[in-house]
């Protein structure tokens, strides 16, 4: 079952490469035999958008580096999928919105193009088996059509949120005054006692699982307040809004040609400093120099970067072994769970019923849904998340089980159409080898409080990257690039 | 740093070997070139209690098994340490109890024999800065020396835990009609509205970092519970206070040449089949058949045994990859943080004072220790546990840093005497390359009800043991021990 799973995943990032220009990364795919004794002044474990920015701000600097990646192809959890007759859709990471200022700038430096997501018509909201459009334009952005008491209250419980998180520094969560009383408690035990209208309860149900690709009881206040706090830039504090919100927020705008153009047009610009089909299995230091082992490549440098989620940096053995504290961490950061389902049309019929195609539903395999139709619109293509409760409990489904009650879902929203679709991808992030979950690493309660210092603090020659590791947009892409830019910092500050 | 941990770590594994009978193991210790190249009908990976039960269940049945055990020795998170000077003592798993039927029954077999924990006298509560003496004697154990207000309220709640626990079903925590509402919220907030009298929350936070060696902000409630539920056998319910008492209690009893006879003796019964310095990378499927591979082994069966803890097994490469839950529920069940310090004195001189060498601490590194002398008392040893924040606050320290602090709070607790011992003996699980933490994985809000059934379900051939997947005793010797026999008849019934 798992075999067949896993084969499916690779038909679709190979289907991805091939449309997406993975094929110019051809030269960049060395054989065990060529690579097989490299060195370098930098090592990077992972060719995601961390470790790529790594290794481009280390090789401006005029350092060797080499970037072993597990998998045939770059972009780690941002990946292209090809759509059957030609377009490209996104399986992973696909939306940057205001603030994201480091995606947006390698972007534009790539020379990769955004468009805005699609957003024009209402939203539809679905409740108690009544779908309900709602208007997404005026200042405050989207009102969702709840109960009087219910927006009351939401409206409130966001404010505190955002006061909250205005007390939580970035750099330093675990600093906060009242860190500890936070971290001591899950979002849902506080969500129990400031959401008690049972709309504004459910309004946070569903931006927590669509945010966290977690429920509320599995993490801690502590985290969310940084999460939000996160949200934002060195000039403008985070919000909770800007992690929910289309036109002003995080899916404001998507990436002509797929958001994984840029770590491919970031991988081209390293040449055959990355190798792919290269998972490291282990990290040794001898004599000030470590030697890391992959497969069918050994390697030497003086530093090496991990930039990979921390679940999976653990599952690398290190000689020495690591500080407790640091294996720890890892032990202690899970990630989400999560999937996101395409369905193509031949047009995105919905938008002329007036939807925008956004969808909030408190039933279904997929309670939140995007248009993810390309910019011209010559097709459509509904996006929809599959999260936490919801993909835990289809991890096991087959392709066919899982399409089936996609379609249902999007059906019920958008109209019988929706259930021939001229094409349906899916991927599931829980099933894939060198991810095991997503969209990021989540912290329970306890966890910041005691082991927060430890996500970025080097161990010897080795320094930590990847998105759980950034100040400002931990979990997002651009939080990724943020990462890699600072460990570059980091590691030429010590060479 | 870690490098010089580690060597430390092993001259003392060694020590223990030497004195404890591991020398008549010396057979097992197969080189890499003799035992190249193995099938079995049965692979077990760990040889700890559960993985050496599993096996020799299996084997009296009539199948073929090997066990492959990553470290130099045998029996896992149960070790012998020797004293310098002559004796043992135990740097981990050490006790055992009432209803702690399966390990007395295997030490029974094996003709290790017992002995009461040294109990006679009073215990002693260190509060405020002020050492107080109490009796622990009556029909209702142990009674500290706090205000009226804080024992009825600790009494209330420990009656209310108990309560609550009877409706947790061991064999599936998850369906306890409450489990939702217990594993949305963390120990420490049901504590916060129930401990509501200050010294009955020390009580309870004391008791809950000795037993779980975690804060209960990190705990699930429900978790809480069914660890309490679990606290007892077929025909005894679980109660908190057999997990904290010692002569009622899971301390009640210790082994005659330490606890770690047992495994010992057990794989001597086992013969060549034990595998020692075969620590396993990779578990492959080819045709019903499993390829385990280990440094210097390659092993073949139909069935394998994954007897670790579960953030352990995560690291092995399995192919195919375990199903999402399996592996998202390894990524859930963080070790705890845990040491055992020893000091050895001529004689246990706290014995002349009417101490039984049991203190618990508001304070200090070590805030709840033991009479842990040999039998007859010919020398002394007082054992302190370094539990959860204290522990990870020292992981860094060095081995004379963590000497001074431990000795500093034995002597508060029984005088100046305590700062010079003639041997001081250290095990930091957190800093093991095969434990990582101690002394059992917990469970984090959101894991239980939603991973849970996972604990126990087999992938295919590959089917789990460890203490972490039992009903009764989970977390401890005994649960490991059962953990075996039931994964032996799991495999029998399918072979």
């Amino acid at each position: 079952m798992a075999r067949e799973r896993s084969s499916l995943s690779r038909r679709a990032i190979l289907g991805a490469g091939a449309a997406a220009g993975v094929g110019t990364l051809a030269g960049l795919t060395a054989t065990p035999a060529a690579a097989a004794d490299r060195e370098a002044d930098v090592i990077v474990i992972g060719a995601g958008l961390a470790g790529l920015t790594a290794a481009r701000d280390l090789k401006k600097a005029g350092k060797s580096v080499l970037v072993l990646e597990a998998r045939d192809r770059v972009g780690g959890r941002v990946l292209n999928l090809q759509v059957p007759g030609g377009g490209v859709t996104e399986g992973g990471g696909e939306f940057i919105g205001p603030t994201q200022d480091r995606m947006k700038a390698l972007a534009d430096e790539l020379g990769v193009g955004t468009f805005p997501t699609y957003n024009t018509g209402k939203n539809l909201l679905r409740k108690g088996g009544k779908n309900t459009p709602y208007a997404t334009d005026g200042l405050l952005g989207a009102v969702p059509p709840i109960d009087v008491a219910g927006l009351a209250n939401a409206a409130a419980v966001q404010a505190l949120l955002n006061d909250l998180a205005k007390k939580v520094p970035v750099h330093a969560p675990w600093t906060a005054e009242k860190a500890q009383e936070w971290d001591q408690q899950t979002f849902e035990t506080w969500l129990k006692h400031n959401a008690v209208v049972p709309s504004a309860k459910f309004l946070f149900d569903v931006a927590c699982t669509s945010v966290f690709s977690a429920e509320p009881r599995e993490l801690s206040l502590l985290f969310v307040l940084f999460y939000i706090a996160a949200a934002g830039n060195e000039s403008t504090p985070g919000t909770f809004e800007r992690l929910t919100e289309t036109a002003n927020g995080a899916q404001a705008i998507r990436f002509k040609g797929g958001s994984q153009l840029v770590p491919i047009k970031l991988a081209e610009t390293l040449g055959d400093s990355v190798v792919l089909n290269a998972p490291v299995r282990r990290v040794a230091l001898d004599g000030g120099t470590y030697t890391v082992t992959a497969d069918g490549v050994t390697a030497r440098a003086r530093k090496v970067v991990v930039a990979l989620a921390p679940p999976l940096a653990a599952r690398i053995d290190f000689d020495p072994i690591l500080p407790a504290v640091r294996d720890q961490l890892a032990q202690r950061l899970p990630m989400g769970s999560v999937g996101k389902a395409i369905a193509v049309y031949d047009k995105p019929f919905w938008r002329e019923a007036g939807l925008n195609g956004q969808a909030l539903s408190d039933q279904g395999v997929v309670r939140s849904t995007f248009d993810n139709s390309p910019e011209d619109g010559s097709y459509g293509a509904l996006m929809g998340f599959i999260e936490s409760d919801q993909m835990r409990a289809l991890n096991g489904a087959s392709e066919a089980q899982v399409k089936a009650a996609v379609l249902a879902d999007y059906a019920t929203y958008f109209g019988e159409k929706a259930k021939t679709p001229t094409a349906f991808l899916l991927q599931r992030w829980d099933n894939e080898r060198f991810t095991r979950g997503g969209p990021v690493a989540y912290a329970p309660p306890g966890v910041l409080t005691a082991y927060g210092p430890e996500l970025r603090r080097p161990v010897g020659g080795i320094h930590w990257a990847g998105t759980e590791t950034s100040t400002y947009w931990m979990g997002y892409m651009d939080g990724a690039v943020r990462s890699g830019e600072r460990v570059a910092k980091e590691i030429l500050a010590a060479l």
